[in-house]
């Protein structure tokens, strides 16, 4: 297991195994390498059991909430780096960017704090490798009504 | 002509040469290389006379009507590379990402298979060279009013 | 100076010092670098003050507003690439790519002739070095209110 790996598990999280990842809604791939950089498609807040995480921030989610959705897709932007470094984490150098939607009414203004549920995890687990240029944005409405969608570039060795 | 553009002609699809592309609507440029990797700017939807392809989802358009309109931007990605290409689309390694963007109401949640409209003919044209990593969200409201608007970015060779 | 500089300077525009430089709003960076790329974080339209910039096309803001709102966005984006040329703007070689977001009602159409406030400046400072592919959609709000956010990828030596 991967120092990052061991660090997930301290949080008591555990990246489900390649075949378990969820697939990808459409004739697209979770990730694409390009040179030593990886493109990770959008990933969408999911409960545990991996069904989409349904709310709309200035509605029915409050910002704690949305920081919480943006965390399940840091976990799920990790798994996919991990798969798209052949199952070994410690071969990330380094998250270079993300872009975050934020699912919200018109008058939200915290898109931030609720994209920070997804940077914290991030730099707690990797550290400096693990602070990445970043946009958050809000949307009108996001894939099966998520609260929060999160694309991100990784770059391996 | 290349090997992709017989696959297009077989489904009736002619890229326009480079000087009937549609122009940047301001001051920046259809595409810009660096490395490898080419970025194609957002290409919104639009009719076969090139005028703009105006809906929006949950609204005046179905999901078959947004899929039509991402159809037609995956063709102008395509036109976009070709001229990165020199002319030569068999130069074209890999489309490597797609942004959408589905202009929506705030209660539409199938951002995905409209985008799917350009992802199939990406797919279909180029295989697996065509299978890129996707984000799909929504936009209040987009240039012209366009359905959906997509930008890509793409590695030759 | 460099020869950047200097042509800000006839504009009245003076990028201010690093330690000036606005804050990441969370656990995040200004920019991240990989190979000779600068992956520049969304940034907000501020006042000269460095207040954020709120305001929303189609309601409070003009599309000549939002202009001038995505303007102070490209002084920004200019400089945290300074900071990523180690000081030396004559190090930045292209820009890249830029995303522009736009805050606005559901029926505004004109995402273009605001993110031009950006793009013009870009390409009235740097000429072709400026001239970027690009993305311009709307959002339905933005960080803290304000009426743009852009992010931007450079290509530095």
């Amino acid at each position: 297991m991967s120092q990052i790996e061991d660090k997930l598990a301290t949080l008591g999280i555990t990246l489900p195994d390649a075949q378990d990842a969820p697939k990808a809604a459409g004739n697209y791939a979770p990730f694409v390498q390009s040179g030593n950089l990886v493109y990770v498609s959008g990933q969408i807040s999911r409960h545990p059991d991996d069904s989409p995480m349904v709310g709309k921030l200035g509605a029915t989610f409050s910002v704690e909430d949305g920081a919480a959705a943006a965390r399940t897709c840091a976990i799920q932007l990790l798994m996919q780096a991990k798969i798209a470094c052949g199952g070994d984490l410690d071969r990330l150098q380094k998250v270079v960017k993300l872009t975050g939607f934020v699912n919200s009414t018109p008058d939200f203004t915290d898109q931030p704090k609720v994209i920070n549920g997804c940077s914290d995890l991030l730099v707690e687990i990797l550290g400096d490798v693990g602070r990445h240029a970043r946009s958050a944005v809000s949307a009108p409405s996001l894939p099966l009504g998520v609260a929060v969608e999160i694309e991100g570039i990784f770059e391996i060795s």
